[in-house]
């Protein structure tokens, strides 16, 4: 079961998704609570909306080797989470739009976290109780920016510049799992999604020491390998194993739109 | 004028206060829409909430010079913000829970402005325009953690790590406006507000570059000074001219709370 959040005849909400991808709309959202209704739509016929806007936004950041490397980085230690921002999300189909100076921007194809039940002090062994489910995640990032700024407010945090979606699935086969990365249907990244430095679950035990984890905060678990500099009008697909496929233009402003 | 978010028997909600600390019950609130109601409260017999909890917590984090010189860090050179968390939120009377392994807690008292309206693309000369008001704020800071942690995820975002409140004013007189913080009392530290590094309206341009600022996202301003090491059972008190008293006891986990 996949739970999905779109957009039909203006008005937004929840719905649960099944294999033949026909929708089954719900009232109210899989964090808070929610009944079924008997309406039944399409996929096809609804837009599709960013799955989750959480209360809080963790990413990793650097939690595989080889990245770690590439960018020049120091191997973390310890799991310490960082932040992304809630402006920046943007859904599965739309448009990541690289602002005129924005001239090394990069995909970062990420396993998402979603938080299903508050949790403070849980062991590893409890933390897989608190998940709701997985999505996908883009970590849209300007190196330029990143190097020259003293945060990552406008290198990873530029509107759109966080692609997530298409939906929820409630669970993964992690050790099965690759991530695979394609620009215009050619495949450039490639890696085994659980070769993480610090796995999912102690993540969660660790933050949980300090803070409360609350239904529909995102943890954005890390990208491996590189990204070749992205131009106007590049798709970019990012594909998880039994997760799906999360698919982008990427766009430079004030060019045409093709 | 101001605003509150207040809880009274089990209802949160907003209300505009007047000059006798009397309260105006809304139904909404001042970032969607609002109406006034009938209902007249006192200040003195409602729960304060923290003002607004929001889309994107953005922190400026080193804005004033003398304590850039304190932590020992090089003085920005232009107006990178950084984030906060949602988790860490408590409202003014509430307590601020020291870890047991939290050993050197600090202060921050901090101007925080209120977005009200949504801006992208705004020019020096209109930031002030999508301004909604102004609190109060305490960057609680754990300087062990600070030093030895990638992220400040748990230096500033431990739960209850980040004391916001009591109000929202419409205005404020920032040219003379003074920050002053005790401790038990005691003053400990006092700066001109405004004596910032990058002001309010840069921070806003600068920032709606890149990135959409919605209602009720809020903006830390940064501070000045030095902070004790606080200790088991002290009460900090934040004040800032006109703008009112931000005050919260800080207390050790697993001691008696006296």
């Amino acid at each position: 079961m996949r739970w999905i959040r779109y957009t039909l005849n203006g008005e937004t909400g929840y719905g649960m998704l099944d294999d033949n991808d026909r929708v089954t709309a719900v009232r109210g959202d899989p964090f808070g609570g929610y009944d079924t209704t008997a309406t039944r739509l399409d996929l096809a016929d609804v837009k599709l909306e960013v799955p989750v806007v959480p209360p809080t936004f963790y990413c990793v950041g650097l939690n595989y080797v080889k990245h770690i490397g590439t960018e020049g980085l120091a191997i973390p230690k310890k799991p310490d989470v960082g932040y992304r921002a809630n402006n920046a999300l943007i859904a599965h189909g739309e448009d990541v739009i690289m602002p005129a100076d924005a001239n090394r921007v990069h995909y970062e194809g990420e396993l998402v976290v979603v938080i299903g039940k508050k949790a403070k002090h849980v062991d590893i062994g409890e933390a897989a109780q608190c998940i709701l489910g997985y999505t996908i995640g883009n970590d849209v990032s300007e190196r330029n920016w990143q190097a020259s700024d003293r945060t990552f407010w406008r290198s990873k945090n530029t509107d759109t510049f966080k692609p997530m979606g298409p939906w929820i699935a409630a669970g993964i086969d992690l050790p099965a799992m690759e991530t695979a990365v394609s620009v215009n249907g050619r495949e450039t990244t490639r890696f085994r999604t659980g070769e993480m430095l610090f796995g999912i679950e102690e993540f969660i035990s660790a933050m949980s020491r300090y803070i409360t984890l609350y239904p529909g905060d995102i943890l954005w678990m890390g990208t491996d390998g590189s990204s070749p500099d992205l131009r106007h009008g590049d798709r970019v697909d990012v594909t998880l194993t039994g997760l799906g496929t999360l698919s982008n233009r990427f766009v430079k402003a004030g060019e045409p739109r093709g």
